[in-house]
């Protein structure tokens, strides 16, 4: 149950920092902080507040902060000795099945990037699926000192603005949320196709993917829930894959066999986490179309 | 070169055997009965004759003609002991290039065929991919032998238009041949898309596709050559492949990483080998449709 | 303000046939048989005890109701001798703006059909556009006495079903309304097209249209409300009309003098008036796509 | 029939002059000149040569050729005072059926135009629409002296270009045609849309528009001809109507009174007389797309 603004607005200090202590990895200094500049008005201003106390902090301080981030992938999270949200975090992420290969490719990554920065690699893992995540890790590998240590900040706060975001009940929130949903119209009746089955898989290599969805379509044509929701929509090529062919036999249309179009494969990267990805299809037999819609 | 239907009419009856003996697998004598009836005004009259031979003929003789034809992935076409011709459709099937498991399986096949049968499993394989060549082949042995006899002999005539449509120059031919085009037009420019790379897939199982052609769109967003032409489309389901993100970045457009359209897969079967399957891409970065066109 | 339920369960009886007396043209009676069987848990039940309060009244009584309605487009709706709810009805229709021409051609039509039915011709004319609204009247001129008294009575209640549901609050209502709604994409951005003039024309004539809605599509592509929208949609034949070229050279793309689309228009017939046509625009500067949506 | 450059060029130089004294209005002069260079390669060279001897000419002379053009819609053409080959043109873009207020309007334009350059407005009428071509003498009239000289001759070489591509047969010819297709698939069926009435309009003023075509589609879904073919299409607004419901009907599916799409209208600008604009109709009965193809 997420808690009301109201409730840490009038949270004796020590309950507070409890409460959002864990907001940024093993820094309850940033809850402290913030805790003196109570009452907030929003959570948009209780993030603001906790931000500013970072950026206030002395740079030992800071620089701290980034050393107390797990590796991504690394033994403590299989260990698990560090933050639960990060054990869940890269538990979401797949980053507790890879393969001895894999894991052995991370610690090769983890260790460069210590190596050159000081701190290790930190990544807002919700907002990449598992291709982008080590392109992320190599393209960051070449950055310079300054650059990388501005990027890796503006990863930490958005890792705390999601948790933030998940924790405190508030209109509007943080805005780190995004939305992948669908649509299918049949063309042929003007109606939209019900019954429709929908699978959402993630392109996580050249020729491999994972589904990471499944849905039937309703009355109205879409997903009863958004097919990713509430969440953002990991930064990755996604592949819609419709089982038309089905939906228009049953409406008694006599299609040959095989069908022209059975299953539509709809392939489609998302870059912006926090957007709205609405991907319909509009189809008859012989024909469909797609496009970004709102 | 082809034979002129004039060189034909003229031709000495044994050279006219000589040219058009194989047309039916080991079966000069349907050239011999049609030679006699000579001169024909097109290439549909001289297949009649040929045709019509076949079905005066006795029912030993037409029995025998179905006995004649080798089997499918079977021993002799490896040995090279069957018809030329018939060597190389099995080889453009892919039918040489079979696991040791798919030799066996189609073994087992051929043996329940021959011995419900008494003739070998015959198909125009030139009309039919991997996939459907298997199907159709378990879906027959479950035929009765009079369906089964006459279901045989369709595909003997087949094979034979084929064949004689391949090897006589005439206006309009047989009309075996189908084709399978494409045209890429940008809805950005209004413009064809040109230089987009396509490839065609053929989707030979579940997780399993083989590419059957790659082109270029040309200037005007078609390529040179039908994807398939100049013979059937072997019944399939396919998979078309545009690599459309790259039109639109050459192009100048700024595109998010990943794009929304990257490589864009249309999937559709084809039921008619004879038929003309025109399936365009219609593109912005946004947006595509498809359809069959004409 | 509408009236509640609640309100009406528990009002004494004249209060409720004050309330409800005009819902039938003429006829208080209906609600004050339907008072007796108070009270309603919902609005739909209401309309019911009402509907069965007129097919339960002497046949005298149920050709009364008939002939108690107004002529359309007649003298009496000129000389405000009708009931309230009918001269509005009416001059929504356009019905009180005719031409002396127009005024005769139904001046004729009543009289014919008057003579042959008995009672004056009735419509639902919140369900019908002008066009259709006459195309009726001649169609219906020619109906058999049988089936004209069972559409007489089914006009009036769909007439008295609006006229309820506008009047009477409650969750779900009589579904006497429609909508008709829209929505622009931009296939070049990929995002909704904002600040696009539309037009919807209803098509009176051959060669005559009538502005019937005027909106901006906002930062969602839409419009703030429904085109047309808690009333039915007319059965007519309209034309959206959309301003795309404007917005297209308003996000800076060079397009040719003329445009190639400039104004869109997407002409469409509406059969159900109680349906959703949502019909949305999808376009480029080259192209565009409209479908019956949801 | 046309002339062949053979003959052209094997000609004595008084029966060339005599085939293309013409070409130029009031200018056999141009003609002459040209004479001495042949023989000519292409029609492109001879054209090329006619050019160069215009420009090579004394200032004098090629004001005197500007001046020896028609008033647009004046006087002489009524009178047939003028050049055959103008008379026509001018009849063609419907300048000899002007009402007395047009002729008034032409008459002011000339006037202000002779009065400001000294010559007479000379437009090649054929790449114009009725709307572009007043439009177009509008704005020229605010043109300054040097501008407008430079673009009066550049229509001198089109006029010119169009009558010899005209006159003259060859290969390639002096690209100064256009073409105005179309094409209509029924995605229903994945089907050409046989048999479906088709027309052109062009939109000459706000609510004023005139047939220019009309055709039926044939078995490909296409019109046998061209809508426009075999010259410029007029720079102008068109709008293409498709009567596609009865098509559907026609074709047994069951579509509401009245169909959602009945006749669809398609409205697009055209803005290079030299182009080819296809505009296809991609269309369900319950959806439809076009767009500029190729």
């Amino acid at each position: 149950m997420p808690l009301t603004l109201d409730a840490l607005n009038t949270a004796p200090t020590e309950a507070f920092v409890a409460s959002l202590g864990a907001i940024f990895e093993h820094a309850p200094w940033v809850a402290e902080a913030a805790a003196d500049r109570r009452p907030f008005g929003s959570v948009e201003a209780l993030f603001e507040a906790m931000r500013e106390a970072v950026v206030a902090a002395p740079e030992a301080r800071r620089l701290a902060l980034l050393q107390g981030h797990p590796e991504l992938a690394g033994r403590s999270a299989r260990d698990g000795t560090i933050a639960a949200a990060s054990i869940a975090e890269q538990a979401a992420a797949g980053l507790d099945r890879l393969s001895e290969g894999e894991y052995a490719r991370f610690a090769t990554l983890n260790a460069a990037y210590v190596k050159k920065f000081g701190f290790p690699f930190i990544l807002c893992i919700k907002r990449h699926g598992r291709a982008s995540l080590l392109w992320q890790f190599e393209a960051r590998l070449t950055s310079d000192a300054a650059r990388e240590r501005q990027t890796a900040e503006t990863e930490v706060f958005r890792i705390a603005a999601i948790r933030l975001d998940a924790l405190v009940a508030g209109e509007g929130g943080l805005r780190v949320t995004g939305r992948l949903s669908t649509h299918v119209l049949d063309t042929v009746t003007g109606r939209p196709a019900a019954g429709v089955a929908v699978e959402l898989a993630e392109l996580v290599g050249p020729d491999e993917s994972v589904i990471v969805a499944r849905a039937v379509t309703n009355a109205d044509g879409r997903t009863d829930a958004p097919l990713i929701g509430g969440r953002p929509v990991p930064i990755a090529a996604y592949e819609l894959r419709f089982h038309i062919g089905e939906h228009f036999r049953r409406g008694g249309l006599a299609l040959p066999e095989p069908a022209f179009l059975d299953m539509v494969p709809i392939r489609f990267g998302v870059a912006e986490p926090e957007g709205h990805y609405h991907v319909p299809l509009v189809a008859s037999p012989w024909s469909y179309q797609t496009y970004r819609g709102s």
